[in-house]
């Protein structure tokens, strides 16, 4: 059951390079989890395509990171080619892998990135371009694995000896190229020697808090116990739990802020029994151009994924469903946003303004 | 998938006598629902028993039923001979029924009632015994079923047109002799021909809400939708849900309320949507020698219910989880108690000990 790349004590990797140029992109099979630690060798294009379709890799940054290396196994078998040659190779599988998560802003992003990288140099020979993609694919890992490590030492202050901290769904290394963001203050706090619990709720319906944040706190070494999403408020009651931090999907320009569904019931808990809740997040969350909360759309999924939960049908057939897969949790029930450049607390249009100009 | 003995339109009944004293008990077997509906003839104690024992018949009320007629299935090879033989068989099973579930309040009560009326005609020859024993058995089932009958009259008027209504777990004809107790404010307002939405939360970790309470429903024609227990928040702030409705397991003198876990968080949720919340149950739910919820235990259960849900590995191997199975609703948080008796409201000590004295 020990990780791929990592020794207990230290946060999982969800994914990393081996070799030079010539080598390939190592993926941990995030569906495999919590049963089953399977690294997946992704040699090729269309190799890492289905991986990242089918959620073997997730989390907006991973993914990112991930199509950044993808990019370099696109170019590889153009090494020995021509100028020309290398940038058709590397347009081609920028497209290919384009079409792995229609939606994911940071995938696109990332291949932007690459392309114009490769534009940049267009006419270099395909020695040199390759090691200048594979650069820009590690700058890309290392900008993000620094982002999260930054959150972490942000928001590791919140973390004190003997407190009982819960989250929900997952944003944690596996989400991320190490580290992760609301789990980043976990593992600051314990690599800092301080002493506190985790409950992670298990967040139905795809479980990513049994599967994913449970697996992956239980590996660092962390002290983890998992509990059912409608536990939460009896955590609280029973004075276990002193701080909640999560992820967000999407922050809006006054700090309303979209997470996995569940997130906002949890804050209105939070909130009853005074526990400061958190979001952790980098400023590429937010979107200044969405004024409010109630200006962001909520994603509905399919209703099998209640009724037929866990590969087994548990609710009766032909049964109603209704799933948003998020939630948007207002600005005044966060006590605080944790990004790379500080806290933003309180949290309002005015402080998200502020702490998000200072940094441009 | 048409119910074993309600037609569309009607609430289902989980348990009813076949024929006269020699007889037999049809049992609807909820651990093969939602995905199947199976009949079980229980003609002898140990069937029964081992119904009882692994939940085909679960529900407070409705294995107190079951088990008053299981005391004319242990009477029935007896029917021939004297009087002395019938008692001793009458005895010797609900010495054996009573140790399917131990800790089953109504199963000690209806067998108490049966073993009494047993004594009372102590001496009388086979033939009369076994109708008196038939006639009681018949009584507590009767009883129970005006007793959902009646809650359901009084709480009728709670559920308006147009409404949306939230219920956890299951509360329902499953879990009584029919009607239910939360559910039969649903069933009675079906009746009076009013149209409402009902969301049944599937109710983490043994799906109570997704396995029985939606099937129940759907069953009766009643429109439901079923969702995770963590989006009622959201669903409420989408403004679709202007009535919950839970059952209870214990009521504490004061009003604070014992049920299944998860009740605790949808009352805050509740509260914060102002959105009013009511508990739909028995007097013989009330526990008056409590004085108060901080008093009632919560039963802590196996975290494999967690980590190993519907058969299969949801958590990493060897998680710590923690698994309360009930939480207590403080009284404030509740817009009222519907009893057999009427409606408690405000909930305090003064109110719940008005309902109950007037009718001692």
């Amino acid at each position: 059951m020990a990780g791929m790349t990592a020794t207990v004590g230290s946060p999982i990797r969800p994914l990393q390079w081996r070799g030079s140029v010539d080598g390939h992109l190592e993926l941990l099979d995030q569906t495999r989890l919590p049963t089953e630690v399977v690294r997946l060798a992704c040699r090729d294009v269309e190799t890492l395509w289905e991986a990242i379709r089918n959620l073997r890799v997730r989390g907006a940054p991973a993914i990112g990171c991930a199509a950044a290396y993808g990019v370099v196994l696109a170019f590889q078998p153009a090494s020995r080619g021509s100028a020309a040659d290398w940038l058709e190779a590397v347009e081609r599988g920028c497209n290919r892998l384009a079409e792995s998560r229609p939606t994911a802003v940071n995938l696109f992003w990332a291949l932007d990135r690459m392309r114009r990288k490769a534009q940049s140099i267009r006419g270099t020979a395909a020695r040199e371009a390759g090691e200048a993609l594979m650069a820009e694919a590690h700058a890309i890992r290392d900008e993000d694995a620094a982002m999260c490590r930054a959150i972490g030492r942000n928001g590791a202050e919140l973390i004190r000896d003997g407190m009982g901290v819960l989250t929900h769904c997952n944003a944690g290394a596996l989400a991320t190229s190490e580290y992760g963001t609301a789990l980043a203050l976990m593992y600051a706090a314990h690599e800092r020697g301080r002493r506190f619990k985790v409950f992670a709720d298990e967040t139905r319906p795809l479980l990513q808090g049994a599967r994913l944040t449970a697996w992956e706190l239980q590996q660092a070494g962390i002290d983890v116990t998992l509990i059912c999403d409608s536990m939460a408020a009896q955590v609280m009651r029973e004075g276990r739990v002193q701080l909640v931090v999560v992820g967000a999907d999407r922050i809006a320009a006054n700090g309303d802020a979209a997470n996995k569904i569940g997130t906002y019931g949890l804050a209105v808990i939070a909130k009853a029994h005074n526990v400061p809740m958190y979001v952790a997040a980098p400023r590429t969350t937010f979107d200044l151009a969405t004024p409010a909360g109630a200006a962001i759309p909520i994603e509905q999924r399919a209703g099998d994924e209640i009724s037929h939960g866990f590969g087994r049908q548990t609710g009766p057939h032909g049964i109603a469903c209704y799933n948003p897969a998020f939630d948007v949790t207002p600005a005044e029930l966060l006590a605080g946003i944790v990004t790379e450049h500080g806290i933003i607390r309180p949290v309002n249009r005015d402080m998200v303004g502020k702490m998000l100009s200072d940094k441009d």
